[in-house]
Parts: C-alpha cells; structure tokens; sequence
C-alpha cells in the first residue's frame, strides 16, 4: 500500500509538471539540456561513486562481466551522454508546429499542431546512460517522464536523475518534471502500469520477458518492440558484388543489436554459383551457417536448421539460410518467421523492387542497403528512443516527433454549424 | 472454449485475408465499395426482412420507442448508408502515400510509406448502419474488420455483413476481411479482446461502460473516445456579437452528441451585461441554466450548480455556467473538468487567442466558432470512424488517414554501414 501511494503520487506530481514543460519554449527547453551537459561534467565524480556501489554490489552478486560493463559509468559513457545531449539541443523541436492548414468551406480554418504526449514512462533494464538518452528526448518533446530502471543499477539511476532535476531548477522549471522510482521492489512496476490517469505512454526497454509482462499488465498505451529477427533475401536479379557487403554488415558489424541480420534467403537460381563464395566470407569472420537441405547440397559445412530455428533471434554470428523458388516464396517466409523490424531485398529489377517495398509487412523495408540502416540516427530522425514494431502511432525508430501527437486547432470568426 | 476458438479462427481468417485487402489498388477497392452500394439498394428488402425481426424481437423486450428507432433500418437510413459509400469512394486513398523523402549522408534515400493498420475490430452497440460506415472506412484503408454490434440488432448485422463480403467475393478478393461475430455471448467480446496476434486496433462505439469494459480487458491497442464535456470561454475581449450565436449553435443544434455544448465560462468584467440578454435566448430555446453563485445573482432564474454537476456531460439542454476572473482561471477550470474534447474560446484579443490554442489541452481547441465543428467532415479528413480523446495514434476525429500507419522504405544501391 505504501508503494502504491508512492507511485501515484509521483505519476501525479509528473502529470502536474508536464503541464508547464508543454508549454516552454524551445529555447528554455535547449538551456535546460545545456545545463545537463555541464552537469553531467562537473558532477562526474560524484556520480562515478554511486556508480561505484552499484558496480560493487554487482561483483558480489555474480553479475557477469558483460553486465557489469553494461553497468559502469567509464569516462567515456560520460561522453557519449554529453554527446548525446547536444545532439538532442540540436535537433528542430516539433512542439507547435502546425502543418495542414485548409480553410474549410464554412469559412474556419483548420490546422494541427504537434503538442507533447503529457507523460512518459521509461521501464529498462541495466545500462544507466538511458536515464539521460531516455529523459532528455522525452524533456525535449515537452513531456513529463517517470523512469523505472534495473535494481542493479539504482544509485546511478537517482545521481542522474538529481542531475535532471538540478538543470530543471536552475532554469527556474518545476523539477518535478522528471521522477526516478527508487525502489527496487518489483511491485512498484505494477502500479506505475495502472496510472492511466497520470501516465500517456510506456515505453519498455529490456529482454522480450520485460515487454510482454509490461504489455500484458498495462492499461496504458505501450511501445512495444519485442524482437528483431531481420532478413536479406538475395533475388535472382541480384548484383551478387553488392549481396555480399550487404550481408557481412549485416550480420557481423554489431550481431548483437536488433538490426542484425538473423535469416538468409537466396534465389535458386543464384544460389549454387553464389553460396559457396558467400560460405567463404562466413568463414573468415566466423559466421555460424544453419541451413536448409538445399543449401547444405551446395554448403555441406552449414548445419542442418531444425524448425525451431527459423525466425530465431540469434544476436550472435550465428546465421540460417534457407534457398527459396521465388520472390513470392521469400515474402510468405518473412511473414511467417519475421518479427516486423527489417527486411531487405538485394535486386536490381525494378519490379521485383517495388513489389517487395510495397508488400513487406516491417517497419523499415529496403532495396540493395544494410538491415543496420534501420535506426533513428541513420533514417534522420535524430536519437531514438526505441523501434516499435507494432503499429499503432508509431512503427520503427521513435525520435522527438513519435514523442508528440497532434491536435486540431480552428481558427474562426464567428462560424456556428449548419 | 467453442466460442474461443470461432473467435481465434475468425480473426485468423481476417488476419489472412487482410494482407491481400493491404496490396488492392485504389480502383479495386472502389469497385468493391460500388458494389455494396449497389447491393444495399437491390437487397433492401430482404435486409430490411432481417431487420424486422432485431425489431420485433426489441418490442418484445420492451426497447424504448428512442431504442426501436435507431435499430431500423428505414429507407430513408437505406439512402444514407448509400451516400456514405459514395462519399468514401470520393475520398482519396492514403495507402501507398509516400512523404519525408530525402537522400541520408549515407547515401540512402529513405521515405516513409502509409500502409493499413491491418485488423480493426469495431463493437458498438444499436445503430446496425455503423456495420456499413465503419466496414467502408476500414476495406478503403485496406484493413481487415471484425463486426461485433449490439445483440438487439444481430439479424440486421448478419445481413449487412453479407452484403460486404459478397461485394468482395464478387470482385475476386478473400471476403473473409469482413467478419460479423454471429453470437450475442457477451464472452466473444472477452476472446475478441485477447487475439492480439490478429487484430491491430479495437474502436468500442457506445456509452463510457462499454468504453472501459473494452479498455481495462484489452491488450490491443484501443480507440478512446470517453466523453465530450465541451466549454466555451467568452473572453473580457469577446465580440458579444459574435459569442451568442456560437453558443447557441454549441448548444441547441444537436444537445445529443459528444461536440455539444456543457459548460459556459464567461469574464466577469462582461458577465453582468452579457448574462442577461444570453438568458432570454437560453429561454427562448428551452435551454436550462445551472449556474454558479456569481452567475445566480445576474440571473436569479438559473439553478444553483452542485459541485458533481461542473464536469457532467449533459447531453441535453442543460448547461452549467461560471463566471471566471481571467483566462487564466478558464484554462485551469477546463484542465478541471474537461474531457479533452472541444474547447472553444470567444475572443478579440490576438494574444489570448493563441495562447488559449498554445495551452489548452483537448483534441480540437477553437478560436471564434462553435465546438460543433469537431468532426471529421467539418475539419477536412471526409467520414470519420470515432473521435478520440487520448493521445496515442490519434487525438481527435479520426478518418481514413487515421486508420493506416507508415513504414520506412529505404531505396539503397548497396550501402552499408560504417
């Protein structure tokens, strides 16, 4: 019960603040992310400490060498938040922008303008930089934001949450805007899911375990972004001399992000002269090869798929490769074993190219490019604060603009309804 | 279990059926709309047989007289229901639309393209027309849709139902993308809620029970629409001239519907000259004053407002008015008890003007013109399929555009990522 209280008063007081971030300009928006920055720099020490007990308390309990660095506030995480805040300073802000303005033939004149959300929930697990990605788009956005990271990481989370507030403060903002819930218990997440008064959207950071509990204990709208299991389709009328950059980035850049790419599908008609080329690349850097019997005819190396591993999200340089008839057979395999985030086909038919653009159910499809474009930066939208992949308001990379919505604003003289 | 599994099958088959409804060009999917015109004018009577026994079944059930006349489907409904195909047919497609076009530093062009939503599920309740309206609104934006209405009107669903999946079977397309919940179990609503693998969007039609019931029960995402509790604000710099006729039409042109008219705020620096003139037109049209004590002691005739009545949505021709000190205190009375609806503010002043646009949190905020305005035909999207007061997706009348989202297509000529 005292959890409970606890949480609904801080989605109350947020809901409070937010009113004043919708309104503030864009120039008091950018002092306040300024002052952040210098915050971040001059504060660094002292954040480094609670860093500190939580890398501490980490060791203790066993947390793997790749969580811990996960979890550590190097010098060079501080950079990357610097890094990140003036880039987001630099990006155009879309709160009051009006666009598809028509004057109506009862005389008003129509338009909408882009406002903020209201208030923002961030659920993520581990990595503490996200209190400061997360927090500065949402405040940038004009929202409000309520963040709820991993217990591992609770003393990092509240020093840069006080950061947060301290800029909000010094710029004269209530600093209630930004909330960080500093408990571990598990029970405070279901109770920020049930302020649907207070809090307009949930945005899930984590393991696909975290997003479907949120989804599924949520009576607010959540930003879901469960897995990216990517595919390039290689066409018949491919240019084999841009397939294979395109799939060695791929896979192999970074195999551990959403982008990667986690399932192959090649034309019959190219694969006996292509694959075994495309085998040899794998080799060099490592890739796993899992295949179906057909491309085990032509690559006896590749181990044979069993049907659990199709539309696997791998995250590792394991990779299946599947040889399919048709561009038609690709794109009913994409549908049943892909996850919605990125598709590509590597063709030089215009037709076919089109067809598979139109078609392809993703939110990001793409001719002849890396599945790795599929990001906020490389799309244009500035930072990101997530890939959804379902639909609903958004679908793929979520910047600024995906952190506001838009109302109809009529501007009249007078007219009353016929 | 046999009724959850008919609800899994079906929203599998519209599930399935959609992706072909998704890739229909624009000319197929207005062939198909012709079609259920035409066959709502041929099969008129037959239909209409099936709605008189939804209308002898309700006068056994005792239905009020109000009840019994929006459940017929008379010529005249007939005609209308014809009109709003026709005018769908009129609308231009958003699916396919491309914007935001623009070549990337990596040398990618990048563009987002509109695609349907693909499942949408409307229950509502009464009204069978709505199985026609909102079936059109959804096939024209290429999507799927399940029927789930009033279990009064089911024989009357059934046979409208039929006439769209003829319509689509008789231009060669899956009917299976239409689907009518043929039981009156109000269980099937509870499955329906569930198939979030299948359905994209739930839109509920009817009273603030059944919006809820559908909201606190469903993991899909859900078209809000609570209730319109709309204000007008007559400013210290209103033109009087203009501020009457605007409430008036707010008012008493439709007291029924969710853009009408509820609470009247009005600056005391013109309230004690205005008041009195305004209460004769209020008497003259049968519309009764629930004031505040301020209001009262202009207008002794007005009953005295409780504190539950500011806030209330009246759908009559009650309205509550008070008399406020400034705009300031207007916004935070509207903030107080508004339903982020429709908000209008009667003014000469540019200043308060914008700033009452700027600040006011509702779908559509107005200058000089009555809150009747907001729907989706008086604000330019053509027939709407629900107003929404949330602000995920969408905040205000949604239209077809409303019932597609956007993907990124990225036309690449082998580029990767650095």
């Amino acid at each position: 019960m005292a959890i409970e209280q606890m949480i609904k008063e801080m989605a109350r007081k947020v809901q409070d603040a937010s009113n004043d971030l919708a309104t503030l300009s864009t120039a008091a928006k950018n002092s306040v992310l300024s002052d952040v920055a210098l915050l971040l720099m001059s504060e660094k020490e002292q954040i480094q400490k609670e860093n500190q007990k939580d890398l501490t308390a980490g060791r203790e309990q066993g947390l793997s060498a790749a969580m811990l660095d996960r979890l550590e506030l190097s010098d060079k995480v501080f950079e990357s938040m610097v890094d990140g805040v003036n880039e987001v300073i630099g990006l155009p802000d879309p709160v009051g922008r009006i666009s598809d303005m028509s004057r109506r033939p009862s005389g008003i004149t129509v338009g909408r303008m882009r406002i903020p959300l209201g208030v923002v929930a961030m659920i993520y697990e581990s990595r503490p930089n996200v209190t400061i990605d997360a927090a500065v788009l949402c405040l940038k956005a004009g929202n409000g934001v309520v963040l709820r990271g991993g217990s591992e990481a609770l003393h990092s989370n509240i020093a840069l949450a006080a950061i947060l507030q301290k800029a909000l403060h010094a710029n004269g903002i209530n600093p209630d805007g930004v909330q960080v819930v500093d408990t571990t218990d598990r029970q405070a997440i279901e109770y920020l899911l049930q302020q649907e008064e207070s809090i307009d959207l949930i945005i899930p950071r984590g393991g696909e375990g975290l997003i479907r509990f949120v989804s599924q204990n949520s009576r607010i709208p959540v930003l879901k972004h469960y897995k990216g299991v990517c595919h390039v389709y290689v066409d018949a009328d491919a240019d084999l001399e841009k397939a294979t950059p395109i799939i060695m980035n791929s896979k192999t850049q970074r195999p551990g992000v959403c982008n990667a790419l986690e399932g192959l599908l090649v034309h019959r008609d190219v694969a006996s002269h292509y694959l075994p080329s495309l085998a040899e690349e794998f080799e060099k850097n490592g890739v796993t090869m899992i295949g179906c019997p057909a491309t085990r005819s032509i690559c006896p190396q590749a181990m044979a798929a069993k049907e659990e591993d199709w539309g696997t999200e791998w995250l590792s340089l394991n990779l299946c490769i599947k040889i399919v008839d048709s561009v038609e057979e690709a794109k009913e395999y994409i549908s049943l074993y892909g996850s919605k985030h990125t598709e590509t086909i590597v063709t030089e038919n215009y037709t076919t190219a089109q067809d598979f653009l139109s078609s392809v159910d993703a939110s990001a499809v793409m001719v002849n490019a890396s599945t790795r474009f599929n990001d906020g930066g490389q799309l244009g939208l500035g930072t990101e604060i997530g890939i959804s992949t379902t639909k609903l308001h958004s679908y793929g990379p979520m910047g600024l603009e995906e952190l506001t919505t838009r109302k109809f604003v009529v501007y009249g003289t007078g007219q009353v309804r016929n």
